[in-house]
């Protein structure tokens, strides 16, 4: 026996064949129109980036442990890109001079980590990226809010299930320090529990703050402020409430679509000040789907200008996992909607002429390569998705026409070539059913 | 001063600011709507495959200088892929029992080839794939012939363009046997030579023929078939006419299509009858743009089942030099179509509402971040590419009405905002002068 090649793909990596992709594609490009309109325009950048660009500014854990390198044969240390800010940073920094900002930019690149496979977890996954650079207001804030909502509701979803958490490093901070006395020091410390809170029991956390230096005291009041949420923040000095951005989208209409949760710390250090995240609300299912939030110097290791930004991405894996607990993942498309059939060879150049007649109308239109019995070619392409043949025979032909037949009605009608097209299109804006 | 980072992509890879792609997905939408409307499936694989994968089937060239190769935390050789076809016959090879046969898949993935830059040679291009695999009849030669044809129409080009070059392997091997009498071991070296004819001075390719062991008359033979073009076809024997693909699809309609050419060969081991490039028609720029053909047992190193297929790739870089050469480049789309300015800060919920019932309408509406002089916010609104701009004033929104101003025309109307979207849209349908 020959030796074979596996046909698996990469551990931790996907094959999307027609079906899969089609449901891919659907989602996504749901998902482009919503971002669109709001006037964010689609770039991309390449896979490989410099490795340092990542061991600047990205997490310990990516760095150490995610990263794919290679070293080319330049002797460049090269990454695949383990997510998209990155790269990003380095467009909008060397193109600074002549961006006119604000600029609302989107992506939906193919990033790469190296991960134990498991649910959610892939190697090699899809994630949309919108960023929005140039604007300090917190009026970017409130569009955001909006946006997620409304990409959420072109998923289909409903309200009931998923909440937008918000928090804020600014709030964060200031309860941590004016309201438990949390010194400097020990912010970042405290600020990792508080990420932590929901995922431990109570005697680990308790453990975890004697660890970092928390009084019994301190961290019993932190299980207060969790508990407390957004009233916690009528405890705060004006001082902070008018640094705070999320302070200020409170004061708006936008302070329905948001929830207060001072437990969404995220892992990145580069957020500044708004911080969000987006769950399940399906209790069985409690996850977060995607989140990010405002960065106040993304671009620091490229230029010493300052440019403020607000983005988040969001994964493939996650959101169609979510699509489909809740029921809402499309259907794949159907990817013909005629067939024409000739019954001869002969007739074979015919068949064409009428094909291209549909096509150039925009009606996905096969043909069979080889002649066979006309029942069979009719049942292939009733399988195949089609919704109409158009038979290509003798004596039909003698007297120049093709037989459009309707595969739902059955019915069918002779016309001339010239007639196929807006004849399939009729019938193809008839109901199935 | 501090350290920055270079902001400039890794060498041979490109960052597509929104302006170029906007102009990159134009051109391929169209390409897809055209590849698509003759019923292709998109599918889409993994970037990082096993290295054994190209070391099976890629040319040489690829595999010892071209490939990006690095090694993953559980040793596993893993390559960027430098080209789509080993990934789609893998797949195709692995899900053999559950696919209807023929199947017509393509895709669009981006591929890395290290590669010395310059002009047309880059290290990552993005490259539609378009494949048919499970027919062994010429129909298929004819409907790839029809879809590139299309193709090009889709991008703008008139025939004269451009020119579809076909050959054929059996062809090439019956003329070099039995019309040059060239012995069997020697069949792939003058077929290199043939390969090369256009590209070297006749004085050096008579040197490698002298090289390969021709003879003067064999070589002066081969110069021979070259000028003759399609009428070499005459002398050769029933049994190699009725073997080749290419004979059978120059008895068909289809012939006027294409222009035998004996000088297509192309560098891949794996095609088996018809070959085809598609070449710039303009003297001065007498460039391959895109080709590809029948290969009979593409999925041999995955599975002892034999698949038929045919196909090719076309990548970005080319194909957008051609079509700027040709000024057949689409200009970058405007990304927004209405800006909802507030006055004053009072009324951005107001504005908010405004905007929310444009984008529910399709309508791509973007709103300012911060209150600055209505003068100033119009004349940006313009600079981004709006049509139109939806004011919100004080005086206004005590009616209930808000302002809708073409800045095409300048004409202004006073709408309710249960009006708003369908004022809008009739604008937008107006011509813009």
């Amino acid at each position: 026996m020959a030796d074979y090649l596996p046909t698996e793909p990469y551990r931790g990596t996907r094959d999307f064949l027609p079906e899969d992709m089609s449901i891919r594609s659907q989602v996504f490009e749901r998902l482009y129109e919503v971002i669109e309109s709001y006037g964010y325009q689609r770039y991309d950048g390449p896979i490989l980036e410099p490795t340092e660009i990542y061991e600047t500014k990205s997490s310990q854990e990516i760095v150490e442990q995610q990263l794919y390198t290679l070293t080319d044969r330049g002797g460049r240390r090269l990454s695949l890109r383990p997510e998209m800010t990155p790269s990003v940073a380095r467009m909008i920094a060397g193109n600074v001079s002549k961006l006119n900002f604000p600029v609302r930019w989107y992506s939906h690149p193919n990033c790469h980590r190296y991960e134990r496979p498991q649910r959610g977890r892939v190697r090699e996954h899809w994630q949309i990226n919108v960023d929005l650079f140039g604007s300090s207001s917190s009026a970017v804030e409130v569009e955001f809010v909006e946006l997620v909502h409304d990409m959420m509701a072109g998923l289909g979803a409903s309200r009931d299930m998923y909440e937008l958490r918000v928090s804020d490093r600014v709030l964060l901070n200031a309860i941590l320090s004016e309201v438990l006395e949390i010194p400097d020091d020990m912010l970042h410390d405290a600020a990792r529990l508080l990420d932590r809170w929901q995922k431990y029991p109570q005697e680990t956390l308790a453990a975890d703050a004697a660890e970092i230096g928390l009084t019994d005291k301190q961290f019993e009041k932190l299980g207060e402020v969790v508990a407390a949420g957004v009233d916690v923040l009528n405890d705060l000095s004006q001082e902070v409430r008018d640094h705070s951005m999320l302070m200020q989208v409170l004061d708006t209409g936008a302070r329905d679509l948001i929830t207060f949760d001072p437990l969404i710390v995220r892992g990145f250090d580069y957020y500044t000040s708004t911080v969000f995240e987006v769950f399940d609300a399906d209790p069985a299912n409690r996850r977060s789907l995607f989140g990010g939030g405002r960065y106040d110097n993304l671009i620091g290791m490229f230029s010493p200008q300052q440019v403020p930004g607000f983005g988040f991405g969001m994964g493939d894996v996650t959101i169609l996992d979510f699509l489909r607990t809740h029921g809402l993942l499309p259907d794949a498309h159907s990817d013909v909607d005629a067939v024409v059939i000739a019954t001869e060879a002969a007739l074979f150049d015919t068949g064409r002429l009428a094909a291209r007649r549909l096509r150039a109308a925009g009606i996905r239109t096969t043909m069979p390569l080889e002649v066979r019995k006309l029942g069979k070619e009719i049942s292939r392409a009733d399988r195949a998705g089609a919704r109409v043949v158009i038979i290509v025979g003798q004596q039909d032909w003698a007297a120049e026409q093709v037989t459009v037949r309707d595969l739902v009605s059955g019915d069918q009608q002779q016309v001339t070539l010239d007639q196929v097209a807006p004849a399939v299109q009729a019938v193809l804006e008839q109901p199935a059913r």
